[in-house]
């Protein structure tokens, strides 16, 4: 099929039934997966790749290629179908969908270069989608359009319509959301059924362009992609009405064969009309140079003084904005706080580069992930209590091979007053979970300078954790901090315990260890601001020497820095003795100092569980 | 101010001054917290006090009382002053605002008698509403109104859109949302600044019904909290167009004024026309009976055989079933999966008490709190993978004191083909950091009916982790699981190496303890089943007895098995040696078995590694 002239009604719906028969033909080779779900939509994907998507599937890496993201990742029988229709996946690998090492994955992965991100946790298509129309229209300038197809069950989640305000506002008319309709969902029927209309006056609320179109009636949906494509200034939204099933009369909107291989397929397929090999001939892009590679100096990072006091969310904005003059590919995103995370320092220097997502952490990070995809380092930032909004996009991110950096500022008891709501307590133990994460916790300005400059470079999602209030500089502007590595503040032979802490644990443990030598216990201070992957060298050296390691973390005690350190001896290695100091309290409302002391984190309490750990020890 | 008639326009307009006046002076005496969004917000809650909220302070547990949630929990000086006004906080008190030890914190939380759950993470308090109007209608049978005081930034959350649908769907006629649209957020204007149609064309777009108004007309006020309660079938959205800082013209409607007290306290108070005491005889409910309590016997439990083959999260279903049977205060909510999780089980038995949440997970975790704020026994259940979506939910909700049973289902890689997208293998981490939380995560039928028939006593947040496959059953039907406990499976004084696996680990650590018996290893096996707390005394004995303690776990390496296990030796205490196994690859589709391999986490891999460990000790 070529389409320098349009498909006509048979040949695409043919498409579609080719589309259907080699979804029904992959789930019943893999014994599993979601025909069904496929089937409603094989008519849609029909017109739009033989007729609507430009895009060389022989370099996936055009600038000007068309981004197509199969949000209903379930559907990945059809995608794939897709690819075999493109020329670019073979009747053989398609067979091999959902076995060991197959790049066909029951949801699909950036395992498939053709993939630009995993989906398969439902919402997040469309505003990974809208993180690429933006990068298309503000970065980009490239007349690339982003398709997005999502199921109608998918709907219902808040993502959604986070992405819906900020492509209705952002006025991204090169973003197309095809919504497959199929009136049931996994359990049963969806909360609309096949009221389209309802589903259209919501978009439309948003300062979306609707239109409402039979998804089975091929030159309708052709008709409803071209308007689409010609309607300026609003995202449209097609609601495509469709049958689940559709093609196989046994299975047709029957509830109850949702993700199940159709149980006769032979037959499915003689129904369909047997297996054929339409090829289409996908419809090249539009010539683009590659862009320009963006200047990528070395920046001139921001000095501070010894002994100066100085957030380190604010040498996070100084060094960012530093970073985006030397480095015209990093891009900043924040949750409306930039006041805050101090990310307004860098939106006031490079407001061509700074996207405020207003208070929706998923589209933020969904933003971002649209963004790396596109070539852009992005920087995204809130409070780290509010990170926990986008945690499943931050996992999906992970499956995603997605390269970006999160700031969580606000960490811990010590922001004071504000109370346990803006407390980011937990998130250390959620970004240390995430697949081939870094995880930073600065604990003085120029180390953060620093570490902004260094995760540019880094790979998978790197974590930087701030503070809220101003803490003395301890290193000079000189000084480096590898990704990994460790500073050992204080040491001696003679050191009798270790304490290792991060942020604003590390100022405790100083004041901490002065008090413990004057009282003659010497002990060594390690500031872990690298908390994943730890030091294990510097840890395992202290531990040989002193026997005794003292975690102190303003975070639960559960998956941070305790269990950093407790990790890196979990090779079957002897063991030192452990103390976790972290936050065990529910906090109230406090100063900075009385938190720190009420949750047993400050320099006393620290200086008394040594005393304690070194009496036991000696008299053991 | 006496209720029994409607107070005139200058009695309200007299008690919103006395209201800003307050929430001046709270914010002055603290030296931090919001009185400029309390000011926009004055006259909407002084009508709301003196007009229409049926509340009896003296009496916070009375069922019929009206539920007021501040969803702009920043704007706690505001509900402070509401509660002087009430009679119920005296001036001396109110001038603790954020002081350490006071209740009235930065912002509100549970400690006041008066506050259901705590706010401060937007976009909250309007899901948690929903929750609490499902309650009123279709539990409690109760006429009480749920009144959400909410701000415009907070609007952007996906989860008052998942909210939006849930209520409009539900014809919630009882839940009022009034939105304080004073055009500023916390960095500048909202994106849809003072255009309040643009917010009531979404409400309406999801069936609400909507008024807009002028915020500060304290008649028109009245008139929409009228129109409001006069409205059948749909829920009112209120939009109140009104003016950050209002009444002090040096801070009214200014960018830069967010969060901080008045630059001059005593001039903006003279300027209020300084301070009074109007006191509210706020309108008490009409009478209602506290219902009788649910009947509560001992569930019928589902009997299991012995090496019969059984999804744990097929028995938390039938479980679950039975619960309801025996206990008419547990309600069971789920994700649109039922037919996967098996919630489908009780929805079955119990339909009155089954809430589909549609894929809405934030709302679905929501509605839990709201339904558990009113005494209700939630039960929320979806994929484990998918709980990250609620988070800062189920973070909050720890602040909230809520008590409630989440379950995860399809935990680990060990639900083969469909791929990462779909595997919980985060959730241990995230729910063991909840604070106050209990994690639980049964390896047979048996053992997992009896932890959801357990849980329903509980405190704080329960987590139970389920299991896809079918697994044989290891124990009796009459065996205990105490919440704490543990089971050793294999034992004998001669153990060189402890085991501790749970859930589908649990099976492959058995296998493998039969081969290392066979080749002279004798290995102790322990069913760790209660990750949160975890049986120090089994554990530590087990330590004492082997020195080397190996842990199994279908989840990442980080937050879960094996901290927990890490955890309970972080007391000083000599350590044994200690060696993680866990899901440290990015899994792609196989089957579960391979999966287990792949991850090594299977039986080969675990006497694998216990065999290099035997050996290393030996030789050391």
């Amino acid at each position: 099929m070529k389409s320098a002239r349009t498909p006509d009604r048979t040949e695409l719906t043919e498409l579609g039934q080719q589309l259907r028969v080699d979804a029904v033909r992959a789930a019943d080779a893999a014994g599993s997966g979601h025909p069904t779900s496929s089937m409603s939509a094989a008519d849609l994907a029909a017109v739009l790749l033989a007729g609507h998507l430009r895009y060389d599937f022989e370099r996936p890496e055009h600038p000007a290629n068309d981004r197509l993201i199969l949000s209903k990742g379930h559907a990945s029988p059809l995608l794939y179908a897709m690819y075999r229709a493109a020329g670019v996946v073979d009747d053989e690998e398609l067979l091999t969908f959902r076995r060991h090492g197959s790049r066909l994955e029951g949801h699909p992965t950036p395992r498939l270069p053709w993939v630009d991100v995993a989906t398969g946790s439902l919402g997040q298509g469309l505003p990974v989608g809208v993180g690429m129309a933006l990068a298309g229209k503000h970065l980009d300038h490239l007349p690339y359009r982003v398709w997005v197809l999502c199921g109608d069950s998918e709907l219902a989640e808040g993502s959604i319509w986070e992405a819906a305000e900020h492509a209705g506002d952002q006025h991204l008319d090169n973003l197309t959301l095809i919504v497959d309709v199929n009136r049931l969902g996994q359990r049963g029927p969806t909360r609309h059924q096949r009221d389209l209309a309802a589903y259209a006056r919501r978009f439309r609320a948003f300062d979306w362009h609707t239109v409402e179109v039979d998804g089975h009636d091929v030159e309708a949906v052709d008709a409803a992609y071209r308007e689409a494509a010609a309607t300026a200034r609003r995202p449209t939204a097609i609601l495509a009405g469709t049958v689940k099933g559709k093609g196989v009369a046994s299975v047709e909107d029957r509830e109850g064969m949702h993700g199940k291989p159709l149980p006769d397929a032979e037959a499915a397929v003689t129904e369909l009309g047997g297996p054929r090999f339409v090829r289409v001939d996908v419809t090249a892009p539009p010539a683009a140079h590659t862009p320009e590679p963006a200047p990528s100096g070395r920046p001139e990072l921001p000095r501070y003084e010894l002994g100066e006091k100085v957030a380190t969310r604010t040498a996070y904005g100084q060094a960012l904005a530093a970073l985006g003059t030397a480095r015209g590919d990093v891009v900043v995103l924040d949750g409306e706080v930039g006041d805050s995370t101090k990310a307004e320092l860098f939106a006031k220097e490079h407001p061509e580069r700074y996207f405020e997502c207003y208070i929706a952490e998923q589209q933020m990070l969904a933003a971002a992930v649209g963004l790396a995809a596109r070539g852009w380092i992005p920087y995204a930032a809130t409070f780290a209590a509010f990170l926990t909004r986008a945690h499943d996009f931050l996992r999906m991110a992970a499956i995603s091979r997605a390269s970006l950096v999160v700031t969580g500022s606000h960490a811990g008891v010590a922001i004071g007053q504000d109370g346990p709501s803006q407390m980011g307590l937990e998130d250390l133990a959620m970004f240390r979970a995430v697949h081939g994460s870094t995880v930073l916790y600065p604990c003085d300005a120029n180390q953060t300078a620093r570490l902004v400059a260094a995760t540019a470079d880094g790979e998978g999602i790197r974590y930087l954790r701030t503070t809220r209030g101003d803490t003395p500089v301890l290193y000079g502007p000189d000084e480096e901090f590898p990704v990994g590595g460790a500073k050992v503040l204080r040491s001696s032979p003679h050191d009798k315990v270790t304490l290792v802490a991060a942020g604003v644990t590390v100022h405790e443990a100083l004041v901490a260890a002065d008090a413990l030598e004057e009282s003659g216990i010497p002990v060594r201070v390690i500031d872990l601001y690298s908390v994943k992957p730890v030091d294990e060298r510097v840890l395992q050296e202290a531990a040989a020497l002193t026997g005794c390691l003292v975690t102190v973390e303003d975070h639960r005690s559960q998956g941070g820095l305790g269990d950093a350190v407790a990790e890196c001896f979990a090779d079957g290695r002897p063991m030192p003795r452990l103390v976790r100091l972290a936050v065990e309290n529910m906090p109230g409302s406090a100063t900075p100092e009385e938190q720190l002391a009420e949750a047993a984190i400050d320099a006393a309490s620290i200086t008394a569980t040594v005393r304690a750990l070194y009496e036991r020890v000696v008299t053991s």
